[in-house]
C-alpha cells in the first residue's frame, strides 16, 4: 500500500492539460520536502546539454518530458502491472546546472544523486545529454563499480574532442571506465549502428572486455535471446 | 456506369493546388442539390471535438482531410480497382455542429443521416472526436441495432468523466450499447492497445460479450485470421 | 516585507529552463497549503476553451504561459518597482474545468473565485477563453455589481450564437449585464476594431450605456488621455 | 437588393471551421452556372508561380486565402460599409494554369479574366506570385492601355534574368509597358524599397514617366497626400 | 591514397554546426578550380524544381542536403568501409538553372554533366525534382543507350499532363525511352505502389519490356533476390 | 577598383537558392587562401553558444545567417550606395569553437581576430551569444582600451551567475572594462530595456562613467540626436 499522496493525479479527475506539471503527475517532493525519505523512486530532470558537441537543447529536455508524462495512465495493457501501486513514486524536481561550467555542473549532479541514494530512494533521471551519465554514475558507485546494460545507437567510449576536451556527450563511458565506476566485464551496449569516425572506441570495448552488441545481431537474434545475455553479463549489479 | 458528374477532377488536367477543395475532389452536393438523391456514397465532415477530454482540434479535421485527399488517383495499385466508376460518389459537405452545445450537436448530426440514409446514400464520415460515433449510429440504428468493427487503441467503453459527465470521446460506445444501437454479440473491436486508466471499459466488454482483439493477438495471428473472425462475429450487419 | 517564500527563483540561481514551471517561478500554493491564507495576489489558470466559436487551444494556455514566464526578472526598468516585494505573489494553480460541461465548468470556476476571495487575495487569471471572464464575474460580484476596463478588439456583447447558444467567447459581458454582475455605467471598453458582423453588440452598449472606445480614437487621443477618462468612468470599483 | 444568395454564410450560423471552404465564404460560381452572369464581383485564384526567381509556394495561396477568408465579417468597423451588399459577390474558381509551361499559363488565364470581363464582372485575384499580373493585364488592356496604382516594395520593371528570361515575377510591368498594356503616364508605384540589383528599374521608369513613391516619401508625406497624387496620377482608369 | 586535401572534415576537428556547408564537408572543388581534374566522385547539386506539378521547394534540396550531410562521419558501421579513402570526392558545387524555363534548364545540366564525365568523374546529383534525371541521362547516354536500376514509387512513365506538357516529374523516363537514352530491356524500377491515374505508364513498360516490381513483390521475395534480378537485367551499364 | 574576384554572386545571373552559401555570396578566402591579405572587410562566423545562460541555439547562427544572406543586393535604395564595389568584401569561414570549453573557445576567437587585424582587415562577426564580443574585445584592444556603441536591450555588465560563474552571455563587458579592453568614459549603450535581476549592472555603468541610453530616452529624442550624441562620446576610437 503506498497511500493517495504518492498517486498520479487521474485524467478521469482532472484534464491532462490542467495542473502545474510533474513527472507522471506525480507529487513534487523536492529535497527538504516532509516526505523526501518516503520516496522509494524519485524521478529526477537533469535539464543540462554542455556536453553535446553538436546540437543543443536537451536542457529543456525536463521540462518538455513532464509536460508530455502527463499522458499517463495507471496500468499496464498487457501485464495488468499497476507501477504507482507497487512503489512510492515522486517527482524531485530538477538538479540546478551550471550551464557554463561542466566541472561545477557535475558536482552538483554527483551530489543530490548522493543525498538521493541516503535517502533510500531509487532515482530515474530525464537528461539532459549523455555526459550526464558521468556525474550519475560517480554517485550510484560510490561503493565500488557496477555493471551497466546501456540501449544506444553509439558508445560513447571516445577520448576526446576537438583537441583534448574529456568531458563531452561521446567520452562518458571511456571515463566512468577510467575512474572505476564500471565494471568493463559487466558493460552490455545494445543497438551500436550508425555511420562511425574510426575504431578507436570499439577497440577500446575490446581491450577492456566490453560486450558490443550491434544493431544487426539483435534484428538476427531477437529480444528474448539478446537480453538473457545481457542479464548473465550484467550478472548482480544495477545499471 | 457513373457518368462524368461524379467524376473527380484529374491531376493530369487542374493541378492538385487548384480548385476549391473537396473530398477527393468530387462534386459538391448538398442536401437540396438537384443530384442529391443520385448519390450511392457520401462523404460527410463532421467538423466537431466537443466530446474531447484532452487537446481539441480534431474540428478542424474535414477542412484539412479535404485539402489532403486532393491527392488521390482513380485506380487502385494492386486490385485494379477503379472505385469512383463503381459507385456515384460525392461530397456532401459538412454537417453545421454547435462548438459549446453537446446534445444539440448530436441532433443536429443524427439528423443529417438520416436524411442521407432516407437519400439511399452510404455516409463516409470525416472526423471530429471520437463522440462523433455516438449520433451517427443513433441514425444508423433508426430500425435496429446494427453490428461494429472497431479499430482503434481503445474501446472508448467508458462510463464517465469528471465525475459523472457521459457524452466524451472515452464514452460512446458504452452509451451506444445502453441505448440498444450497438448489439454487442456483433460487435469486435481491433487493435486495443495503450496504458490503462483502470480495467473497468474491459470488463463491461466482458459482461456484454463484445469482442476485443489487442494488439498483440492482432500482431501474434495475422491480417487474414483476425478479419475472417471479425467477419464471422459482425455476422450480417453494417459498421 | 514578504519574506523569502513568496520570492520568485531567480535566474542567476537557477537557469530558467530548469524546475517545475509555476508562473513567474512563484510558489505553487493551492488551497490547502499551509501558506494559502498569507497570498496576497493570486495567479490562478482557467485551462478552459468550450465557450470558443472557432479555434480551440487557449485550454492550452495556463501551461504555456508559465513555461514562458520562466523569463519575468524582479524589477520593472523604467519605474524600478519590485512588485513581488510590494504584495505576497503565488501561484494558485488551475481550475479543474469539466471540458465537456459549460455549466459545470462554470460553477467549479465561480467557486474556487469565491475561496480566493474569502482568504483575502486578489486573483489574476491566466485563461482560458473569453468566456471564463464571465464565471469570474459572478465571484467578483458577490455583493453587488462592479465596473470594469476592458481592452480588447471585440465587445464580446452579443446575444447568442448558432440559433440560441447563450454561453460563448462572444457573450460573456450580455450576460454579465443582464446577470446584474456589471454596472455598465462603469463600464469602458478600449480597442474595439476588425470587421463586424452587424451592429447587435454596438446598439446593446448604447442602449445600456457602456463607453466604447475604438481604436481609431484610442490611436488619436493616446495613452494618457484615454486612461484618464477610463479611470473616471469606472470611478470606484474593480475591474 | 442583392437576396440571399450571394451573401456569405455568417458565423453565427456556421462556425468558422465548417464547411467546404470558398473567398470569404461567397457561393462558388464558376464559369458555367448559373448565376455567372449575376456576378458585380468575382474572386479569382490565381494558383501559379512559374515566374518566382527564388521561393516557390505561392501557388498554393488561393487555397490559403480560401481558408484564412473564413474570417471574414459582413461589415467595416469604422466605416459601417457592408460590402456584400453593395455588390453581388461570388467565388469563380481558380485558373487551372500549366506550371511546366508559362507561356501556355499566361494564355489560360488571360482568356478567363476576357470571359470574367464579357459577363460585366470585376474580377479580383488571389495569386501567385507577381508574373500573374501580366496575362490580367492583357485582358484588362484588351480596349486600350490602362492606368496602374501599385502597392510594393519592387518596381517589377527589370528587362530579364538568367541571360534572357523574360517573363519572371521582376519583370511583368516591364512587359505590360512594353506590350502597350500599360500606360506609364498614369502609373504610379507606391512603397518601393529593400536593397536594389542597380538602377536599371529606376531608370526605365524615369524614361518612360512612371512615377516611383519611396517608402520614405510616403512616410513623410502621408498617407491622404500620397493617394490624392496617385488618383490625379491615374486619372480616369482602371488598376 | 587520396591524400588529406579530398578527405572530409572531422566531427573531432571542428563541430558540425560549424564552417561553409559543403556536401559531407568535402572540399568545394567546382569546374575551373585546380583539383576539378583529379576528382573521382563529384557530388553535384541540381537545385530546380520547374518539372513538379504539384508541391515545389526542390530547388531547395541540395542546400538542406548540405547541411543534413555534415553528420556523415568516416567509416561504414557494419562493413567498415571508408569510402572517402576509397576514392577522391569533392563537392563540384550547383548547376545554375534557370527557374522560369525548363529547355535551358535541361540544356545547362546536360552540359555540366558531360563535362563532369569527360574530366574522368562519376557524378552523383542531389535534386531537384524527378525531371532532372532526364538532362543528366542525356550526358550519361551520349555513347549510346544505358541501363538504369530506379527506387522510387512511381514509374514517372507518362506520356504527358495538362493537355500536351512533355517534360514534368512524371514523364522523364518515357521521354528517356523515346530519346533513345534508356535501353528498356536493361531497366529495371523496383518498390513501385500508391494509387494510380490509370495504366497508361504499366502499359508503356510492358510493351517496351521495363521491368517493373511492385512493394508487394519486393516485400514477399526479399532485397537479396530482387537485388540479384536487377543486377542481370542491368547487365553490363551504368545507372 | 575591387575587381570581379570579391563581388557577390548577384541573383540576376545565379538563382538565390543556388550555390554553397557564403555570407552575401561573397567569395570564401579563409585564413591561408591566395587573397587572404588582400581583403578589406573580413565577414567571420563564431559558431558558439556556450555563454547562454538560457535558451542555446545561436552556435547554428552564422550557418542560416549565410543562407539568408543571400538575399542581398549589391545597392542601398536611397544612398545609391554600393558597398560591395567600396571595399574588398570576403565570407573568411568560421572560428572552429570548443563547444564544451569556454576558454578554450575564446583563446581561438582571440587568435583569429588577431590575426585578421594583421592582415589588414576589418571584421565583422556573426555569432554566437554575446560572449562571444570577449574574445574579440581581447583582440581589437591589443593596443589599448577601445569605445563602444552598443546597441542592446541588455548591458550585460553583470559580475556573475550561478554562484560565481564569471564568463557567460550576461558578463562580457563587466570582464571587458576590468581587463582594461574598453575605455568606459568612451562607451555609449543605447536601446537598454526590459525588466532587470536588480540595480547592479547600472551601478556598475554609473561607477565607471558608461553611458545608458534607455529605449525611452530614445524614442523620445530620436534617432539623430542619439547617434550625434553616441559619436561624441564614442570619439575617435572603434567599435
Amino acid at each position: 500500500m503506498t497511500g493517495t499522496f504518492f498517486q498520479p493525479v487521474s485524467g478521469f479527475d482532472l484534464p491532462r492539460f490542467a495542473g502545474v506539471p510533474t513527472f507522471m503527475r506525480l507529487p513534487h517532493v523536492p529535497p527538504g520536502h516532509a516526505r523526501f525519505d518516503d520516496v522509494q523512486i524519485g524521478l529526477i530532470g537533469v535539464p543540462w546539454d554542455s556536453g553535446t558537441t553538436n546540437r543543443p537543447g536537451p536542457r529543456h529536455g525536463p521540462r518538455q518530458l513532464r509536460d508530455a508524462s502527463t499522458m499517463m495512465r495507471a496500468q499496464h495493457a498487457v501485464s495488468g502491472m499497476r507501477p504507482f501501486e507497487a512503489a512510492r513514486c515522486a517527482d524531485l524536481g530538477d538538479v540546478g546546472p551550471n550551464p557554463a561550467d561542466i566541472e561545477d555542473s557535475m558536482a552538483r549532479i554527483t551530489s543530490l544523486y548522493i543525498q538521493v541514494g541516503d535517502a533510500g530512494s531509487v532515482p530515474l533521471t530525464a537528461g539532459g545529454d549523455h555526459l550526464s551519465s558521468l556525474p550519475v554514475l560517480r554517485a550510484a558507485a560510490k561503493s565500488g563499480p557496477v555493471g551497466m546494460i546501456h540501449f544506444d545507437s553509439h558508445t560513447d567510449l571516445f577520448h576526446s574532442y576537438f583537441g583534448g576536451m574529456m568531458y563531452t556527450h561521446g567520452t562518458p563511458f571511456r571515463r566512468a571506465v577510467e575512474e572505476g565506476l564500471l565494471d568493463p566485464k559487466r558493460v552490455v551496449q545494445i543497438g551500436i549502428r550508425g555511420t562511425m569516425y574510426d575504431t578507436e572506441d570499439r577497440d577500446f570495448a575490446a581491450a577492456e572486455g566490453i560486450r558490443l552488441i550491434l544493431i544487426e545481431e539483435f534484428f538476427a537474434r531477437g529480444v528474448e535471446d539478446v537480453m538473457a545475455e545481457a542479464r548473465e553479463t550484467a550478472g548482480i549489479g544495477p545499471t
